[in-house]
């Protein structure tokens, strides 16, 4: 992608690991940002906004942009497509703004690959599994099934932490958000390998 | 490497590009580092001091050095021995400092390879060729023919700018010191693999 601006920041990490807080510990003072909103194919549910929690298409819309290469990543479960449109994603670039991003392992293996370049990637992990079990069971709104399930989904994605840029452990929020805030300043810098190539290419030849 | 807290910032960048203005520029605010010192066999000429310009050791001791792994990187150049030395980086990381090396393209491959997991690499650009040209003529302390080796020079190191995690364009002092600057604090923040590992497989069983 051309004439970019922008950059992208991933953050991966167990549900309860804090991302949330810290991305509104950090919102005022990170410039700005996008958050990415998913797209998907099922049903908008009661209460729900498109364009917020997700950007609601029907699957003729879906498929065609999945033929266009227009998906940074996407999935098909029970029946709904679920994916990262790359429309929003390229406008906020060209606005310069940084992207954020709140995805698992693989999603950002998906985007590493297609935007490699101008990524950085943290994980955000509770300091040890006992503490993000008790976080879980005080935030109240899963039953103990959906629990044990994102406690063994946690210790399955934590194996994968050393594919990421940075590890944030995350047990005193200031601390964890201060780090947060350095990393996306610095996501910032990154530019795209054309931007990059161009500059070597007419450096020779530039007039100050 | 364990038990270490510190981190690695490679400098590259054509003679002129304004490394070592930058760093005196950031000096007051980067927090506690180590300027990484090269070691050679030559002799010391008259006003240099011992780990200020280079650490001065014999050639029994390079080679020792050499054979026991204890440099980064080495060349033999007219019958003598340059290199960067393992141990006062090794001190340095112990003691939670920022290690930063002012070296080149093949030694910024060297230090990766080596200490990838905790390396932040930056190449150092004047915005043109002709500015570069500017520079070097106004600080006067090179002869021609050395200011057209050094022009030479810097045209091929830019070919490989892509290899490093930045580029900084220093066309104005502060802007290059503050990019500078956050990339330092971020690097800081890179975890050695195996203390990450340390984490991964500890996590489970930690208690709070």
């Amino acid at each position: 992608m051309s004439f970019i601006n922008g950059a992208v920041l991933v953050l991966s990490g167990p549900s309860g690991a804090g991302k949330s807080s810290l991305i509104k510990k950090i919102e005022d003072e990170i410039g700005a940002y996008y958050f990415s909103i998913s797209t998907t194919t099922r049903p908008m549910r009661k209460g729900e906004t498109h364009g917020v929690e997700y950007y609601f298409v029907d699957k003729e819309e879906f498929k065609k942009d999945i033929e266009d290469d227009m998906f940074l990543e996407y999935a098909l479960v029970h029946g709904n497509y679920y994916g990262t449109s790359l429309k929003p994603v390229k406008k906020a670039l060209e606005e310069g703004k940084l992207v954020l991003f709140d995805i698992d392992v693989q999603g950002n293996n998906a985007i590493t690959n297609r935007l490699g370049d101008i990524t950085t990637s943290v994980f955000i992990s509770p300091p040890t599994l006992s503490e993000l079990k008790k976080r879980l069971y005080a935030r109240a709104t899963d039953s103990d099934e959906i629990i044990n399930t994102r406690l063994q989904m946690a210790e399955l994605e934590i194996q994968r932490v050393s594919e990421y840029d940075f590890l944030i452990i995350n047990d005193t929020l200031d601390v964890a958000a201060k780090q947060l805030l350095k990393i996306a300043h610095t996501a910032r810098l990154k530019k795209p390998l054309d931007q990059i190539n161009d500059f070597v290419y007419t450096w020779k030849d530039l007039e100050d």
